[in-house]
């Protein structure tokens, strides 16, 4: 509805994650209520606070998931497929003919899989293991494919040809001592992909018969390019993502959003945000290292996130968005070391925002906000609306 | 969507329902409010509250709805047919080529139904005839056809047969000083069955000539046992169910539930759970009492209903569940003295609950716990989740 109903303005939304925000308890507090944090109070006492729920009660999402749901995107409706994902982590370009999988070495002897981490060999090898593989493959006739290393054994591949169809099993045994297994078309139309697929792990076992224990690969999740409309067709919107990390910028990339390009700091977000601030009316700016503490079971660490993130808060006040919203994308716990199914602090700042009595930005204040718990998929008709982006429905 | 991301483990989950348990305030208390609860009042200190709406706001649902929507069936999905609630609700065992219906012994007179109730018969009189019309049908060729004795006019009949369909309408002309009416298909393979039913009418019509003021039947609400997918597919669980009452064993055994053996009082209930507490990993405890007094209008017992209940809670916690529910499946406030839409009290024990700042476990402090209000269907996501059950969505 949202979509039939926005209209192009130049008011300017700030949508600020925190990912991984919300904890839960150790010693009485969460780390976001033990943290020092008073810009964050100060602007939740006069802003409208609740909780969201990135799907619905009770489901942990991925980063995929709870960051469509926030874009607006029904998460249960657009699917994005792990090999995507891990593409976007390490920071592959994937275009819309392509087609990625995520990728493990292996170590194959008397033709079993005998270790499917190929004895997790330290990054550098692998490194070295995807350079070699590349220039082999640049060397070679055929359909464009590259490889790029990720942490360990694992790795990601990419096909470029049209008429690629990812609808392919895994060319994964699943468990050690099997024999490996080739991918298997899973729709008729996928077979001439599993055959260019079943030749390149061919290939590449070739290749690399002398580099045990990384001696061959293993492929799975295979993916093409999700077809998504975008913020602007959506929404109407000029749309910027300022992320620190290659997940998010794919992410922000698939919805169509402009990267800017950002240092590895914090202070590198909020430097940049303000530079374009003139260029753009909508402003996805990603904050990783809260979700990373969450994800480490380090509250101190996560503490000292959301204290470093408070003292950026002034700025993009000062800049006067007419929406500021502050929220995250799913919640990690640091007794939990991982995501989590707990609601996400939210607040909205605006001059249309019911201000509320929350004094402070927590998970426990913000369930006593006057937004109440909803979920996360309208947190973009919610700014849109406060933005005055949305039209009136229906007379 | 729990159903792709559950997974089996022997965490457990008790799910504890006090039926019909909120209410409104009379003098300014409701009955959960005066109650003295101090085991529930504790519990509640060191959870997370809320409010659940069985169906949604407004929506006052019976029996059967509001329990679907607690075991996470869309209530609005799995419709369960009045002849199957009636039966289930006199305990009869509906297997699944069976169909039911709801029946009326009434007055014939000069072809007219003069007395739709044949005059509110006793129930020992009901009884009665039921066992003399089951003599008479065992006696004769042709179907099994079973009768089952409610209270004063009502039974339930059973029919067990091969290929029968309960697209039906009633046989019953539903006013008084019409004539009777025969069942007619609602759907051309529904025709048989409309022909065993009405040849059964005529059978029971012909034996009853001399029993007047219950000298015909009216038959209703014809349905046949419902597939709804079981829990142990749904959710991989190993459930059981405690209750007192027929009803709430046939709602619990529609869903796959293993119904075990209870005494008639609420001290039975924990007697067995703790007896069977190894052999499961999901218990459904069933409490009547709060809300037969909520449908009497009697406030002072359904106080009191609830105050015995409070005295088995520590019972509940010592055998440590991973997850301890509990709530209602809707309200019954005395002042109505009926089935109400307002939401459930929710308590939500784990050690992954957000504890908030309810101190008494009420419909008033619930409204302003943790939670929020949400649909009671997400009740279950909600305890597989903080049981450990349920995956993660997407990557």
């Amino acid at each position: 509805m949202a979509v039939e109903l926005s209209t192009d303005t130049p008011s300017k939304i700030i949508l600020l994650v925190i990912d991984g925000l919300g904890g839960l308890p150790i010693h009485g507090k969460t780390a976001l209520e033990a943290a020092h944090s008073p810009h964050l109070d100060r602007l939740a006492a006069k802003s409208a606070c609740g909780l969201t729920d990135p799907v619905f009660p009770g489901v942990t999402p991925g980063s995929g998931p709870a960051h469509l749901s926030l874009f607006g995107y029904d998460p249960t409706k657009y699917l994005l497929g792990r090999g995507i994902l891990e593409a976007l982590g390490v920071g592959v370009d994937v275009g819309e003919k392509d087609m990625v999988a995520r990728g493990n070495f292996a170590t194959l002897k008397d033709n079993l899989i005998i270790d499917r981490r190929a004895g997790r060999i330290p990054t550098s090898e692998n490194e070295k293991l995807c350079q070699r593989i590349n220039d082999f493959l640049k060397s070679r006739k055929g359909p464009k494919i590259m490889v790029f290393p990720g942490k360990e054994h694992r790795f990601v591949v990419k096909f470029s040809a049209e008429g690629l169809y990812d609808s392919l099993s895994d060319a994964d045994p699943q468990k050690e001592n099997k024999p490996p297994v080739y991918t298997k078309p899973l729709s008729p139309e996928a077979q001439n992909t599993a055959t260019l697929v079943n030749a390149f792990l061919d290939e590449v076992t070739e290749f690399l018969r002398n580099s045990a224990p990384a001696n061959t690969i293993l492929l799975r999740g295979f993916a093409k390019h999700p077809s998504l409309p975008s913020m602007q067709e959506l929404y109407k919107l000029t749309p910027a993502a300022l992320a620190n990390y290659p997940m998010y910028k794919g992410l922000a990339k698939l919805v169509g959003m402009d990267i800017i390009d950002v240092g590895p700091e914090i202070a590198d977000l909020f430097d940049r945000v303000e530079d374009i601030y003139s260029d753009y009316n909508f402003f996805y700016i990603h904050i990783k290292k809260t979700d990373a503490a969450g994800e480490d079971g380090n509250y101190e660490a996560k503490k000292a996130a959301i204290e470093e993130t408070d003292t950026y808060i002034p700025r993009l006040v000062k800049l006067k968005p007419d929406v500021l919203v502050i929220t995250s994308d799913h919640s990690t716990p640091c007794s939990l070391k991982a995501h989590s199914w707990h609601p996400n602090p939210f607040l909205l700042h605006s001059s249309s925002a019911m201000p509320d009595r929350t004094t402070h930005f927590s998970e426990r204040e913000c369930s006593q906000g006057y937004l109440g718990r909803f979920q996360a998929i309208y947190v973009m008709s919610l700014m849109l609306a406060h933005a005055g982006k949305l039209k009136k429905y229906g007379a």
